[in-house]
């Protein structure tokens, strides 16, 4: 098995989120500020919402796809210093935050990237949980017009950044209908009674589009690619955002908490239907011990480690390790297919590969 | 007391809205297909969440917003037939159906629009008020996606479209600063720490922002107004969008409910902080009532009447009333400012004045 990226591509991606983790911390904040003091002009509990979406902007997070929007925009011969892409990597994180803010409130899932989230701060601050709900799901809504609002400020001709804009909203309808399709994939009974997507398209549309695709589409368009050049850029993103879910999957349940930030083994009692539960589909032993645990919030430990045992046992790992590898050779097929010119914009994308399928955090 | 608008004024308002009404009511469900259609191809649940939205998007509504859009496009001299706006009046539409759904899932209304809210179909389709919930909300994300996409496919030239997104992005921020807000002002308790907005910078914010100022400035920019012109208008949108709500807050108590399609009394039981309570302020013996009944879902109609019955021997109704004639002045005063040429788009947002402000409905 070949490695997904070259140890020099690697670099060169290792390099450039460098540089964008930085420009991003740098500028997020910036963006943010006059935004916070119209929200603290408001009043200081609204100021008080604003600021826990700074927080969480600002709370780590990779800058992954601000790097993939920037090493596209270069790939596709996109002029200027990476200044000119400030502002559309501010958004594409900020979408993010937008993002992850209904999507924790919908699982109930108390911690990102390391901290509570928001709808568990605000729960806290207003006193109720009701309040706290409501509010995080305001607060999306507020991260959403920051990040729309900073796309469209971007500092490009306008017909580029307004196809760029399109692609936003294009992509922002596919990572809700993946999330409505993984919910119906993972509630018990009255949803099941027409069939649900498969997990990769879930994967494909809930994760690669806003992770991957998105970002890719958003650099290319802002260089000025046509639509053809965008789509072709498509087949590359898309294994390559479907590989880095299935990660995602593995690391959820065979990764070290202390690196990924994400409670272990959330997934098996959240009853979500990663790759790793559809691999183990077929088996009657292991079928029978899912509909003991999967989805069961009150699951023992015990029961809990024996999934993960069956999820070894049955191949389903493994399974999921070598589809893994087949989107990754896909993914570096399109790429060669793209024809880009050498260089470090190339080289950037190419590293990406390893990056984001062969992670550990 | 002169009338807020001229008889014939009002005529040229009501064309307007009964044409805008029909290309609206063709375009939306021309426009949504696709979007319905690829849902649907996702999976029949989630093609069935997007229906919910068409179905809301559908399901009467008066066309306002996209008729002052349309009126304030013509008057700052936009060019072309009322076609080239269709996408961005169908745009502000589904804006609307987007803030509606989280906004009723928020406050638990369960009608709008003489039907089912869309959280209530949702929890009632999925079996479950976690899963309604969550699909709801996720409904509006989708909607917010449509809207705005149809509002950046506008066949006008880039820098203007580009323009009247940032314009729309803004009314995003500012509507949900202001339910926020709102929110703080209904809470009890932990939110009073600190001031909490006036009613009618509330009012400003979450309802004149998209109802008024927001279609209006979307409309100039379009034409290509500036940034001057678009902030001139705002003079004479903000105070008709608030005069608007406080309208609202009267027909919440004092209108007729088969002509508004709202549970009458709803305000009182969900502890609005509508200008009527303001109003009942510094009166001992109306704020004790206050403290009993507002906010309190399960009062009886007797105490809720006897509300009601306050709101008008504290002479609330009269002063809010009276409010209402202020602000129209001041916007008819604007609106003369804005020097606009005589025709029929100045005549129309003339004639919106009493329309918005003295309706009935």
């Amino acid at each position: 098995m070949s490695p997904a990226s070259r140890p020099q591509e690697r670099d060169v991606f290792a390099t450039l989120l460098e540089t964008v983790r930085r420009r991003v911390d740098a500028r997020l904040p910036q963006w943010l500020s006059p935004k916070l003091a119209a929200a603290n002009a408001v009043s200081a509990e609204v100021g008080a919402v604003a600021e826990c979406l700074g927080g969480l902007a600002m709370r780590g997070g990779k800058r992954m796809r601000p790097a993939l929007l920037a090493a596209a925009y270069e790939a596709f011969g996109g002029e200027g210093a990476l200044e000119v892409l400030d502002l559309p990597m501010v958004a594409i994180e900020l979408l993010q935050v937008y993002l992850l803010v209904h999507d924790d409130w919908m699982d109930d899932d108390p911690v990102r990237r390391g901290g509570p989230a928001v709808h568990v701060m605000l729960r806290e601050r207003l006193g109720s949980k009701q309040l706290g709900d409501a509010a995080a799901i305001l607060a999306g809504d507020l991260a959403s017009g920051f990040a729309q609002d900073a796309l469209l400020a971007t500092p490009l001709p306008a017909e580029r950044v307004l196809r760029a804009a399109r692609a936003y909203a294009t992509l922002q309808e596919e990572v809700v209908s993946g999330q409505l399709a993984e919910m119906q994939a993972t509630a018990k009974g009255t949803l099941s009674r027409s069939p649900a997507p498969t997990v990769e398209t879930i994967h494909a549309l809930k994760t690669a589009s806003y992770t991957v695709t998105g970002p890719l589409a958003i650099g290319a368009l802002l260089a000025g690619a046509d639509d053809h050049a965008a789509a072709r850029l498509g087949l590359f993103g898309r294994p390559l955002g479907v590989a880095f879910q299935l990660r995602d999957d593995l690391l959820g349940i065979f990764g070290d908490p202390s690196a990924t930030g994400k409670p272990v083994w959330n997934d098996i009692r959240q009853g979500k239907r990663t790759a790793l539960v559809t691999e183990m589909r077929g088996d009657a032993k292991a079928e029978a011990l899912l509909a003991r645990v999967l989805g069961n919030a009150e699951a023992p430990d015990a029961e809990v480690e024996e999934v993960v045992r069956a999820m070894e046992s049955t191949g389903a790992r493994a399974r999921v390790e070598a589809r893994v590898q087949e989107l990754v050779a896909e993914a570096r097929r399109a790429l060669e297919a793209l024809a880009l010119p050498a260089g470090s914009a190339r080289d950037a994308l190419a590293g990406a590969v390893g990056a984001l399928a062969e992670r550990s955090s």
